[in-house]
């Protein structure tokens, strides 16, 4: 009899419209291939090289303000500008090109280069939490961007070049294709139910609970049903709210504690400061009502055995479909039972 | 004036109906991030403790024949599974999984580890076509397997767990989200046009030039107009063929030689034994015509500026669009003026 935890199966992701390969039994592979170093984690409050430490100086020339809590200022190397010129390259349906413009900020979550989002206190990250608000609020308000794009990096084997806790807001005038997608899912589920999706999809999951990793009076924090990275985890609001400008001053207290708690466990998890990309999926900017819209935080961790094993998303899965081998509910129970306190708080 | 080659726009991909974030500016960025170890470079023509060389033992205790060209095996450690039990898990539409079944191979391109791709014979490396077609001709017949994908990951950086030049192909019931799209614009594309996609597309590239490689009679390869990785490339028939089966056996000398060439351009450019996935992308083994697909070989290398700094897709390309720096008529131009000798054969 076909079993979930045994065989191999394929799920559907109904916010982005896409199926995972999930292959269980997969998990006793040996692995000779590439080892991640794991790096070194002694780190200065305040590093004289770093360029995102209070009063140092930038690649261009700027000094850093003294801060004491969130500074975000224009990367220096932003992959999106203001002041591009609008045009157009078409030569029939095969070569489309058009023009964009945007803004890409780095917001510092924290003037100590030592610490990172799991080691900060609540109070801090909620400044982090206001810092996104605020972002989204004025970036959004202008006419020319319509979708705001709040992302962390983390850990050098995502791509993050300094490990001063920071992250990355990427704003534009045209919808990015994820949020797209999410955006269909979403507004055909809406028209059809009268509720959002994910409203459904919580209710659901909270009577089931395996995939629940905690949860409090504001948010739920779970693996979804569909999650492709080992241990691919989503901070969702119970309320639906279009965008996180929708939140009560609790609500932000609510979502920088839940950041934190997940945090916390997936260093838990390895002993070891666990990289991932994060973002938020929210409505664009557009101006519209988005009823159908109910945000989220979703976290994409590279890693899979270990703390120096990764899961590579190569070949197979860069050309036909994602695929994964632990199952979320292994990953879900893995993470959930473990300590609430940071290991290096012991 | 907006200018393709200096200002941020996005690129349309008719293929797979989907977007890519150019910033050609952005090249000037500095790298402090992580940098990958360029793996030794002298390994021996035999290797005793490689599971893949002739003779060697495996992990489940079978033993690899004394083969002298290309051998081809079951995976010892298959994602898919050919005796996977029937069966659903449906929940409403916001829980839906279905069991998966199918067959992953190995296939060994030669009895030598010292060698890859670029530097075998290109009579050698037709035996690998024959193989791909000889596979792809008896798992397609089978009536549970409905797609076959063929691809190779090179490379440690790509996941890839032995250098041992060896490809893989996975076999399955059903068809992926990838090629699946592919299918679905080529199709409209030939209801509407009466003509496959990509002969239209080779048309007018081989006017424009500009991201031509090389071409013959047979096959252009050239960097996509709408390519995601910084050297991302594709080789394609000139003549419609849904799938690999088509080839005439002057075709199949001419796909060996052209995926010997781009091999050799992608060794050369930065000295370096270069890693990629690469696959190829065809008609589904369901049993219906399909007059729409356009068989294509397309190649994703991850590599940016050097040997060693690559380019990270997280955060901003996971959660939003993929974005690339260099655009591709410059890679193509790089690509393209690189000596046509392999860099250790000089
Ligand atoms: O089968 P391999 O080479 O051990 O594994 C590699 O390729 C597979 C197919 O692309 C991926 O699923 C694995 O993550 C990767 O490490
Ligand atoms: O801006 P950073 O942190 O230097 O760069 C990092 O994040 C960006 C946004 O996800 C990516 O485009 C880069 O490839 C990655 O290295």
């Amino acid at each position: 009899m076909f079993q979930f935890d045994e065989h191999p199966h394929r799920r559907y992701n109904p916010l982005t419209d896409s199926w995972v390969l999930v292959s269980p039994h997969r998990t006793k592979r040996p692995w000779q291939g590439q080892v991640e170093k794991t790096p070194a984690d002694d780190r200065p409050a305040y590093d004289p090289t770093c360029y995102l430490c209070p009063t140092n100086t930038r690649s261009n020339g700027e000094k850093n303000p003294d801060y004491s809590d969130v500074f975000v200022f224009t990367n220096d190397f932003s992959a999106l500008l203001s002041d591009t010129p609008e045009g157009t390259v078409s030569d029939g349906e095969l070569f489309q090109a058009v023009s964009e413009s945007g803004l890409c900020k780095v917001i510092c979550f924290s003037p100590r280069h030592d610490l990172t989002i799991p080691e900060m206190e609540t109070s801090d990250i909620r400044r982090v939490v206001d810092a996104w608000c605020l972002e989204y609020e004025e970036l959004g308000s202008q006419p020319t961007i319509n979708h705001v794009q709040i992302f962390e990096n983390k850990g050098f084997v995502m791509g993050c070049s300094n490990p001063h806790p920071h992250g990355q807001i990427w704003a534009q005038a045209s919808v990015p294709d994820e949020p797209a997608k999410k955006q269909q899912s979403q507004r055909r589920y809406f028209e059809k139910h009268g509720r959002t999706l994910l409203s459904d999809y919580l209710e659901k999951e909270l009577v089931k609970k395996e995939r629940i990793l905690f949860e409090d009076e504001h948010f739920v924090a779970l693996v979804p049903f569909w999650s492709v990275w080992p241990f691919e985890t989503m901070i969702v609001p119970r309320r639906p709210m279009a965008s996180i400008l929708e939140m009560t001053p609790a609500e932000r207290d609510g979502l920088a504690d839940a950041y934190r708690k997940l945090t916390i466990l997936y260093d838990n998890l390895f002993e070891v400061s666990f990289p991932y990309s994060a973002g938020i999926h929210q409505a664009p900017t557009d101006g519209a009502e988005h009823p159908e819209w109910h945000w989220h935080f979703v976290f994409l961790p590279p890693l899979l055995r270990s703390a120096t094993v990764k899961k590579f998303m190569v070949g197979y899965e860069m050309l036909a479909n994602p695929q994964r081998d632990i199952t979320p509910e292994q990953s879900a129970k893995m993470l959930r039972n473990l300590p609430e306190v940071h290991y290096k708080a012991k």
